[in-house]
């Protein structure tokens, strides 16, 4: 993926947000400008954003917005729902299956994996916490393509070429590990210090 | 902040980890193209980043490393350890004390703080949980400037607020609350959903 597309990527779901507010207000059309506002963004930058979607929007009138709510959902394959598995529910999977944004973005937690027999067999947040060894099983029985890794960074490598072997495709991966996966397997690795670097500068130079 | 300088700062952490390396296994110098190599981006856009910290490579040679280690250092405002509170010692606030990453980039977590009852007075991961209500005290005492939260979204605001009466300055949020905060307070939302977004195109488009 181009890196000069990714700062596009991560706001879509912050459009989606604000244009699914709009919507229950009842308003129909939304102006580049507007949105720019919102996000804290020049206008120019938003056409450019939403352009990559494959929306153009018309000049006075601006964005039919669920139009634009459609075209952003498929841009991002969240048209329909995707079931995922969440690996690991010690206190950073516990925190996530409580993150209920995810739910609202297309995504759906269906299960979730321990290898702790204390855990398994136990419900978090209304899911419940089922024996690792069974992922193979039911990933194909339940077709999950995505994982998100939530396990102590010494087990992350280990388990990610087990969900691998698996049939996983994606890996969300929530530990502080570059994971070494084969080609076509996608992952994708939450930094938590890169936020520490943005609130750091802001921080040093009061912006 | 200007939002093009955001991608270059989000990845200024990641510059550092290769270079403590690099410096741990008795390397001087190291070229541009090699931190492209292994940042998976384009050499002229490792020297566009570098140039922000205030550093230039000399051709034919590179970067000398310790300098350029002291150089983003001094750009994040990490030369010398910043402390740190933790609000809310629940899942979430337990997993954020266990990832060590934290202590390796300038930040050091001195206390979480929690309004249970059953919570104030145990230790995680060895830091202490204290009453919210010391928060004020304490901040003046040990002249800390940044907390992390992690409350419950309903209490994200309310709990802001009392921080930012007490004195904090900078606020890392970890709820999915846009809080609202007085102008000079600055805040970063670390944004799980933007996550999922870049593996979702990722997945869609097998990048």
């Amino acid at each position: 993926m181009k890196v000069d597309k990714l700062p596009t990527i991560k706001r879509l779901p912050t459009y989606l947000r604000i244009l699914r507010d709009l919507s229950t207000e009842g308003k129909d059309f939304v102006s580049s400008s507007h949105l720019a506002k919102v996000l804290n963004i020049e206008p120019i930058l938003v056409r450019k954003d939403l352009v990559l979607t494959g929306i153009v929007g018309t000049p006075r009138i601006g964005y039919h917005i669920s139009d634009l709510i459609r075209s952003i959902e498929d841009f991002l394959g969240w048209s329909d729902s995707l079931d995922v598995f969440l690996i690991g529910a010690g206190h950073l999977g516990t925190a996530i299956l409580g993150y209920k944004e995810i739910n609202n973005y297309g995504h759906r937690i269906v299960a979730a994996f321990d290898k702790d027999p204390l855990k398994i067999g136990t419900s978090v947040h209304g899911i419940g916490v089922l024996d690792i060894a069974s992922v193979p099983e039911l990933r194909k029985k339940m077709n999950v393509r995505l994982a998100i890794l939530a396990v102590p960074a010494e087990q992350a490598q280990g388990i990610a070429d087990f969900l691998v072997e698996a049939g996983i495709q994606g890996i969300w991966n929530f530990t502080s590990v570059n994971l070494d996966v084969p080609d076509g397997i996608i992952t994708h690795r939450e930094d938590l210090i890169s936020g520490l670097a943005v609130l750091s500068v802001k921080m040093a130079r009061h912006m």
